[in-house]
């Protein structure tokens, strides 16, 4: 494969460059006005701002800040500035329990959209208004900085702002630089197609430009971002993972688009880092594994290291302390393989359907016809947020959801009548798969994918309830029958 | 702006070329086997094969046919296949009563996808296992043919059967063939981007190819399309023209991405035909006006013929007979400006992403939360199709869900308190214009959207019951408080 690098200002090797407004945390956040619309970065709750979020949160001004990020972001934002009752709008994605808490009493006003779209959204589209993008950074000058752990929309965010904020975090090593690949598209309607023609390639920057005359204040700071931990894999993550490789097997055998090579893309959290881990040890039959995703967990570094996986292309390092550790420590190396984009460029859909990516993501919860809650249990009680799951659920060449069949220690199935909030519509998903097996409900009718999801994937214990429904609204002359009020009670 | 036009063969001046396998309707619907997957050409009711579904529908063996086409068909498909009971399973969009009833009776196990993903589904995706495509053509030879009235997803259709039977309609003019832009992309994931810079340039040829092998048989007929008839605007549709249209003025003045062009599509319909017609007198301000959609209807021929539209791109011809006689008359005219490409490209995500396009589509109905329900009455009965709504919905730049908010004569309220189908998420629409005003939810929470919605939507008739569920449910700590009984109730 071409992996063209093409030419950069070359490595950077120190944290500031030229005449900087270098301020204290304190002065950079009284300079945004009460009621600012701030862009932040942030992507799988590392490489956001820190200390300016902190002192906005000390701010003893009556603050009404519309704040938007693309991606979650750690505990200063999530928890800290949210508490504070500085934010009064937000979008997207969030992660805390405060967070959830604030957005299900409605004491902010929160939205939520896709993650490839939110810089188009930001900068284009008349989503928000935007003031100040305030930013995480290994180094700065003074018409560039390098993004740390994560890039997100920060590009667009810095482009749609008036003014910008850099941290400058000196515990982010500056290594990092070697793994972003900053390409920026054209506005529309004159932009040109994402030159990308192999995840693992590079043709952007490894810094982000901004106009000179738009820096506000640089602050330095050393705290760390939140980094994840995850769950020893159950015996559920494991069956999904035998079961989801079972699948891939007979997927790679099928198509012409999987001959040589095959794309994939996981959902985060403890199960997507158990398929990774467990999909290391499948046979791919001598095709290239290459990955296009959101996040870097630490299951790609397991594959990458034991030389099974081609190349990994995402936003953000979406790693534990260990795994954050292990590519520190040996950063030029993994950049051979690994790749940090934009959120528009890692969530493409044009990209996603280039590669013919598999994209595999959980949920709360489907129905019994295939659709699917990524985000608000009983259709109403948001937890965190779409992300990226509808950019990999509606552009993938094969669209999995995978998830155990129940939850709260089997005592609620995850497959369920009727979901009352749809993330991802009946037209999108392709496959489901549970602990207790695989439906593939490609080029079946809604009553045909409802028989075959409650016999492959609900719970024996839901399973004649399911059936029961089932044949309760059978009768119908409807393309999808139901019976709404029978359906509510499952979400009691 | 460029136009390039790429070498082709130049222009065809014959119906039938070489040595080909001519036969009658009978011999060649005789040659599928009885449980076949017959992928057949069309959209927008035209361009799709009329003989041969007749000879099938005539014929006496016992068929379960699979039937897969990416948009809609006429009443030799849509209606006589379909009651002679020939068909067991059929993807994707549908528009006779009696193909509804099929549907809702579930006599038919009907399948429904985004129109921009069925090339993919079936060439790649593991959709269904292809036998025969049954095309139109206005010219054929021992390796292409030149499509007639839409192009649809028949070229991946053609690569994806074994079989291929071409019906050579001599009512359709061969100077269609100036229309085509039959670009095809690659296999994934060596695909590249589609090189497409300007909707009306051409990147292809006018011809679709074919491995010669393929070629089974070759029907001659005259019958002509379906056309359509579309009623005058009401005052309705006059009153949404208009809020459309100074919502769209407004749009000019805000975005950059709008400063020297507009791109617009248009749903199909009486609607959106009116809503052409209408804009045609709207002041862009000297930007030029470009469309990049599905369909091409009598009113951008309209806009061609003022010099008010700088070009086309769609996938298919839907006119009225006034409207393809004036078409027919100067095909090499309208040439220069209207271009006809296969549905992958036509509502390619990345393309509708690259131009910025202001997407415009109707629905069933939109519930408070800004959710969209484009298929199902009451959440099961099925009426048409998802069609290409969801590839404009998701990635516009603006997108704008337009329709009356009543129907049957006002007796109901196309703004629900919720909808029990969804194909367009809360994360998708900007913006709901009926005649009663426009409700711009961008940046709104879901509470939010809910007051805009009935304030500015909804009927005066309705608006104090959706005021009154809004505030039934408002005391819930909920981010989209419902009452899903009394919701139901609505749909009752």
């Amino acid at each position: 494969m071409s992996r063209k690098r093409p030419p950069d200002r070359g490595p950077v090797e120190h944290r500031l460059h030229g005449e900087l407004p270098v301020t204290d945390a304190e002065t950079a956040a009284g300079r945004i006005h009460e009621d600012a619309t701030v862009l932040t970065g942030g992507f799988g709750s590392v490489g956001y701002p820190k200390h300016v979020p902190l002192a906005l949160a000390d701010s003893d001004r009556n603050l009404g800040l519309t704040l938007v990020h693309s991606g979650n972001v750690g505990d200063e934002i999530d928890v800290a500035l949210v508490e504070s009752g500085a934010v009064a709008r937000r979008s997207t994605y969030q992660f805390s329990a405060a967070a959830r808490a604030s957005t299900n009493r409605r004491e902010i006003a929160f939205f939520d959209r896709n993650a490839s779209s939110i810089a188009d959204d930001v900068q284009y589209g008349g989503l928000v208004d935007p003031d100040v993008a305030v930013v995480e950074a290994v180094a700065v000058g003074e018409d560039w900085f390098v993004p740390s752990t994560s890039i997100g929309q920060v590009p667009a965010f810095v482009d749609a702002a008036d003014d910008l904020v850099v941290e400058l975090n000196r515990e982010q090593p500056l290594e990092l630089q070697a793994l972003h690949d900053v390409y920026r598209p054209g506005a529309p309607p004159n932009r040109e197609p994402v030159p990308l023609s192999d995840p693992g390639e590079r043709i952007g920057r490894s810094s982000v430009r901004f106009a000179p005359e738009k820096l506000d204040a640089v602050v330095e700071t050393d705290r760390s971002d939140s980094t994840y931990s995850f769950r020893d894999p159950t015996d559920d993550d494991l069956a999904i993972a035998a079961n989801l490789g079972g699948f891939l097997v007979g997927e790679m055998e099928r198509s012409p688009a999987f001959e040589d090579a095959v794309h994939l893309q996981f959902g985060v959290g403890s199960l997507g880092n158990a398929l990774m881990g467990e999909l290391g040890g499948l046979d791919f039959g001598g095709r290239d594994v290459v990955y296009f995703g959101e996040l870097i967990q630490d299951g790609l570094l397991d594959m990458l290291d034991a030389g099974r996986l081609e190349s990994a292309s995402a936003t953000a390092l979406a790693l534990t302390d260990a795994g954050q550790e292990r590519l520190f420590d040996d950063v030029e190396r993994y950049a051979e393989d690994v790749v940090m984009r934009p959120a528009d460029v890692s969530n493409h859909p044009g990209l996603i359907d280039q590669f013919g990516v598999v994209g595999v993501n959980s949920a709360i919860e489907f129905d019994i016809y295939g659709n699917v809650n990524s985000t608000h249990v009983g259709g109403k009680r948001m937890i965190n947020g779409v992300g990226g799951s509808g950019d990999f659920n509606r552009n993938s060449l094969v669209t999995v959801c995978a998830l155990p069949s129940t939850h709260d220690d089997g005592a609620v199935s995850r497959v369920v009548p009727m979901t009352f909030h749809v993330d991802h519509t009946e037209h999108d998903v392709d496959v489901f798969v549970t602990e207790q097996g695989v439906a593939d409900v490609r080029g079946l009718s809604p009553v045909e994918r409802a028989a075959s999801v409650i016999e492959e994937c609900a719970h024996p214990s839901f399973r004649s309830d399911l059936h029961d429904y089932l044949e309760s609204v059978r009768e119908q002359d409807n393309h999808v029958p139901h019976d709404v009020e029978r359906a509510a009670k499952w979400q009691e």
